[in-house]
Parts: C-alpha cells; sequence; structure tokens
C-alpha cells in the first residue's frame, strides 16, 4: 500500500471544504487530513477537528482562539488564530497537497503560502488564478508543485487533455448552465431579488459562486482561470451554454477530435480527481444515466444580456492588473447585491466602471496586485453608495 | 523530421480504402504507400497505384492480372494476383502499418498475414475480431504489434482511454445512429425495401456495413469487437442510441467520470488518428459546430424490434465458435436481402436459426473458424431458399 496523501484544506468549512472532507471520510485507506482551517465558522471546524485530528488548524476570525483551543485539548492539533494563521498552519501541517476552497482575493495569500510550502495545489479557488495567474504559475513551475483543477469545468479539461500532447490543443469549450436567468430579458433582471438569484437550477454551491453564476462572471472568472491552467490564447477559449450542467467542458484537438467529460453535477467527483490524480479512484457517487438526461443542448450566451462575459474577456486581453480589477470590483457588487444595496444590472455596470477608472499595471508584482485590489474595492465600493441612492428610488 | 510512416491497405478501392488514401494525400510529410489491393476493381487500382508508387499491388481477380501489369508498367511496383495476392503482397511491400478495410470474414487471412509480417494493423474490418476475436489478439501480443480501431465508436472509446489506467474502465457506451429505420414497427419493417435499408440518415458507407446499421448488426459486431480491443466483459458494454452521431463513444470510469468523444461523422478522423496514434496530426477536416446541433438526444435501442443485437450478445455469451457462426449466417442473409431474395426481417430469424443448428467449439483453431464459417454458410444459404419462396409469394 502506498503512503496515503497528507492533505491541507483551506476553507475547510464552506461548500468545497465540507464535500472535500466526505471523499476523505470515504477513502480513509488514501487520504489523511493534516490541516483544517476556517474562517468564523468555529462549532464545524472544531467538530471537523475532532474527527479529522488534523497536525494543525486555523481559524482567521481571533475571537474564537480560546474556544477551539479549548474544545481540542484532547486532540494532537496545535490552533492557529488571527491574520497570518492560515500561512502558519499551512507551514506547520507537513501536507503534500492543500486543497484551496476559500471565496475571492482571500485565497491568494495562503494558496501562494501552500505553493511555497512545496504543495501540490487542488484548487477550488479560481480567483487566485484570475487575480495572479502570471505570478502564481511562476512560482508552482518554481518549487515544482502541480496545480489540480477543482472547478467541474477546468478538472474536465483536465480529464479530456490527459495522454495528450498540449500542442495539438486547438480549442476548449467552457460549458455553463446559464444559471436561473437564462433567456431573460434586462427588462425581467432589472427586477430580480437575491432569492431569486440565489437558486442555481443544478449545483448547490456557496452564495458568492450562485450569484457569479447569475451574472455569468462565474464563466468569465473560469475563461481567465483557463488561460493560465492550460496555457491557451483568449481565442482558443470559447463559452457555449449547457441548461443541463451535465457536459462538464470540452476540449478540440488539431485533428478535429473533440473530448467531453461528462457526469451528474456533484463537485465531489472533481475533487476526489484532483486529489487521485494521476489515478483514479473507485468511487460510489450517483452514476448518469442517459434515461434521466434523454437531450443534452446547447445555445450560445446571451452576452447582449449579461455583460459579464465580455467584460471578463476584456480584462483577459487587457492583461496585467486588470483580471484583478474586474475581481475586486466583482467581489464588492456581489456582496452589494446580496445585501439589496444594487439591482442584478447595475453589478456589470459598476464593474465596468471601475476597469476604466482603474490605474492599468502592465507587470504587476504581487504588493501591486493587492494595491490593485484594494482600489478597485475602494472604487467600486463609491459605485456601489453612489447608486444606491438611485436604486433604492427606483425600487 | 522523423522517418515517413509506410502503410498497407487491405481493400483500397472501397470506401475505407479511398478515405485513407486522402488522409495519405494530405500529410504526404508523414505517410507514405507501401501496398495496395483491390478485389475486383482493377481501374480504381491502377490509378491509386499510378499516383501513390507503392512496392506492391494485389489484385484478387486472377483475370485482371494482365491488364494491372501493363498498366503499371512505368511504375516500380510488383503485381500480385489470385487467391493469395494479398497475403503476398502484404509479405513483400515492408509496410509499418497496415490499414484492414476488407469487408467481412475475406479479412481474417490478410490480417493475420499482416500481422504475422510484424505490422501494426489500423482495423476496420471489424469482422475479423468477431469472428477469431481470442486467436487475433493472441498472434498481435505474441508478435507484439498494436491493433488499432478504426471504427468511429471504437476510435471514440480508444481516444478516451488514452493515459487512463485500464482497470478503472467501468463501462462503455457505443452509440448508434439508430439507423433509416429508428422507431419503426415490425409490420413496417415487414415491407422495406433494399433501397430504403441504404439511406443511411448519417454515414455513407459501404452496402454490406449499411444494411447492417439498419438491422442494428453493425452494433452487435461492435459488441463483440469491443469485448476482444478492450478487454471487456460483455455486462461493460452498452449500446445507446444516438441519432446525430455526433458523440461517437463514451467511457465510464470507476469514479463515475464519463468521457466521450464527439465530431461530424467523417471516417477520414478516426482513420488519420489510427495511423498517427499516439500523436495526433493537424488536419483540414469540416469542424463540428453546436449551432448546427443544438440538441444531441439519447434513446434505448429498440431489441424487440431489432433481433440482432439480442443475437450478437448471446453469441458474445456463447463464445468459442458462436460469434463466427453469426457473422457468416448474417453475410449471407445481408447478401440474399441485397439481391432481393429476402425480407428485412427475415435476417434475424435466419441467423438465429443457424445460430441455433450448428455446431458450437468452445475453443476453436482456426481451420475450426475457417469450417465453422463454411457450414454456417451453407446452413444459412438453406435457409435462404427455403425462406426465399415463402417470401417471394407473400410479395
Amino acid at each position: 500500500m502506498e503512503k496515503k496523501k497528507q492533505i491541507a484544506i483551506l476553507g475547510a468549512t464552506g461548500s468545497i471544504g465540507t464535500q472535500a472532507l466526505e471523499v476523505v471520510r470515504a477513502c480513509p485507506e488514501r487520504f489523511e487530513i493534516r490541516m483544517l482551517s476556517a474562517g468564523t465558522n468555529s462549532d464545524l471546524l472544531i467538530r471537523q477537528a475532532i474527527e479529522f485530528r488534523p497536525k494543525t488548524v486555523a481559524i482567521a476570525d481571533e475571537r474564537k482562539y480560546h474556544e477551539v483551543k479549548a474544545a481540542l485539548s484532547g486532540v494532537p492539533t496545535t490552533v492557529f488564530a488571527g491574520r497570518d494563521a492560515m500561512e502558519e498552519a499551512i507551514q506547520h501541517s507537513g501536507a503534500d497537497i492543500a486543497i484551496s476552497a476559500l471565496v475571492g482575493f482571500a485565497g491568494l495569500g495562503p494558496t501562494l503560502a501552500a505553493i511555497e510550502a512545496g504543495m501540490d495545489v487542488a484548487l477550488a479557488n479560481k480567483e487566485t488564478l484570475v487575480v495572479a495567474g502570471q505570478l502564481v504559475m511562476d512560482l508552482a513551475a518554481k518549487h515544482g508543485v502541480k496545480l489540480l483543477p477543482v472547478d467541474s469545468e477546468h478538472s474536465a479539461i483536465f480529464q479530456c487533455i490527459v495522454g495528450e500532447e498540449h500542442s495539438v490543443i486547438e480549442k476548449i469549450y467552457l460549458t455553463a448552465s446559464g444559471g436561473p436567468f437564462r433567456g431573460k430579458s434586462r427588462e425581467y433582471l432589472s427586477t430580480v431579488s437575491q432569492e431569486q438569484a440565489l437558486r442555481h437550477p443544478n449545483w448547490v454551491m456557496g452564495a458568492k459562486i450562485t450569484i457569479d453564476s447569475a451574472t455569468l462572471m462565474n464563466k468569465g472568472l473560469e475563461v481567465i482561470e483557463a488561460k493560465w491552467l492550460f496555457k491557451l490564447q483568449a481565442r482558443q477559449i470559447d463559452v457555449i451554454v449547457h441548461p443541463q450542467s451535465i457536459v462538464h467542458s470540452l476540449v478540440q484537438f488539431g485533428d478535429g477530435s473533440i473530448k467531453a467529460q461528462l457526469g451528474l453535477p456533484d463537485m465531489k467527483l472533481p475533487i476526489q480527481y484532483a486529489l487521485t490524480y494521476p489515478d483514479r479512484a473507485k468511487s460510489n457517487f450517483k452514476r448518469f444515466n442517459f434515461a434521466e438526461f434523454p437531450a443534452l443542448t446547447f445555445e450560445q450566451p446571451d452576452t447582449g444580456t449579461f455583460l459579464n462575459l465580455a467584460l471578463a474577456y476584456r480584462a483577459l486581453e487587457a492583461g496585467g492588473s486588470m483580471p484583478c480589477v474586474l475581481n475586486a470590483a466583482n467581489e464588492i457588487v456581489v456582496a452589494a447585491f446580496l445585501k439589496g444595496e444594487v439591482g442584478f444590472l447595475q453589478m456589470s455596470d459598476i464593474i465596468s466602471e471601475t476597469m476604466e477608472v482603474c490605474e492599468h499595471i502592465a507587470v504587476p508584482s504581487l504588493v501591486d496586485y493587492v494595491e490593485a485590489d484594494r482600489r478597485s474595492r475602494e472604487i467600486a465600493a463609491g459605485l456601489v453608495t453612489k447608486s444606491k441612492g438611485i436604486y433604492q428610488i427606483a425600487k
């Protein structure tokens, strides 16, 4: 029997984190948990740590330190708390692979820490590559670690290119469900609520990514992520709407042949694949059955209604700090939309305006990224405040 | 630049043979023709030989020897004619790879000759594996040669398992167009003509395989072929009807993930892949476009109407000489149907009866296969003659 894979989970109490622990729970002969982290959900982190007995845990909310420490007194686990807790807990974990399951720009620092500690990274935090793709890829190459996609679309591409030469990839198709508002008009979208936007037709996910799916920004971020993961040009990346979410993405090769990866929408599969790669492990995940999906349909995304996808391509073409600006502005407007401060359509407008206003840096350092992120948030937040009045009046 | 791949084509003037030459013509920097063979079409063989200047050609029809010889007097090509011409021309060709594009049981001998000459075989003649799978696989292993599928379905499976471990293949789905009579009743089928059966909705192919597609026997033969090519059990091979013929087949792995290969129906792609494997060569084949195929649909095959698929599974389960019996009886009834001697539905009846009557040999030698083939043809032909009277009266 091979040595068990030692796993760290950045963001253990979220949607991806808890599903990753389900995968680990089902394969105790393959996997062992070395590190878990949470933002504020100390209750769940404590329960997870008692079950999996990691070497380290991190809780970002410093006020929860004593609570976690006391609860884990019977477990051989070192507790870190506060701002840099995740980086410290990663460094002391001795894990082989870190699952980066944080949400947004916040995932960048801990992911870089995992790479610098020589760990492979199973990347569920797409913003890490969106914001600082070049920097992250360079660092991964320098430390000789693998970046393994966890997003279902990128996992699909990754599975389709196994055993193929990179040079024969002609293009990829990222599939998009189209979200809850597929086929709707801008007029309709001007009135939709947070509750409606949070009802994703196929996937159960966290709030941020669910809103990103409704606006198609999620697909835009995935286009940028794909560029870095698979070393492609923007023109090689296409998006196709596939409402059933069964075909997770496709690759077209230079001879015209296309490979696709399919399956029921279940994040446990790409999580497990990232952890077992290059092997596959038997699973008891529910199997796809054609009888339940007699038709798989495909249509062009409506970029005239959902403007975010075009904004993402624009950011990708501009390069440098622009995807970081796009991402930061998006994080602000999604949070504002969830609080009812801006309407659905205003999200794109504010992102677009932030991209126009924010200074562009062609070859940013990490410090530049942090500053571009801070500055974009400031601008976007200002635009939220400005439009809030207008939005409230309109409501 | 690598050495050009030296190619022999068994059945150069047929549908697969001529398409293989199109592939070779488009990639003169990769491929060179060493041997071409034809049954009776001397005109086309001569034109092909003048264009590609192979080392050897074979014409099975002995009466055409002098015509071919005279026409190729200016070309450095040795002409073989008659019964064993193909085997001789293969042996003297010095090819690296033989494309086996003959139709029916007749492909077995020349394919075995190519394997014994140490050539890889690009197998378009599925009957070779249907009839004598164990014997062919053993011989290929003994000579250390590769069997590369050319059938679009098997090429799809082959492409999907590149880079994957064999042990993680859970099952495969072979897709079937359903042919021109999909959705029709037995009552309707009792009246259909050869002309109707020859109108395949998606693929342009030879007459034998087009009728086999209409009866679903083609899919039955492919199930048996897949068993040998991919070392699977019958229960791991499923058939799903997919009328658009875009998804060429699928593989389900032990973790539940499915990979599919897609593309427009064009045999040049699998032919080229078999010739370039493990590489892919750029091609200018027309690309698939989702706009032309907004819905890919799937349904269960109607095995209550199309009985051949069940007969093929029965032959596969019985093993030994039974698939050879199935194939021989099928060749007889298809020829009889094309001549208007039997009706569409009688084809299954005669095959079934031949399988019941013919002696079963559990571990046949090559001599046993030849005898089982001869005997089955005799029985099936007798049943054709018997039913001919009935069929003519019914008409």
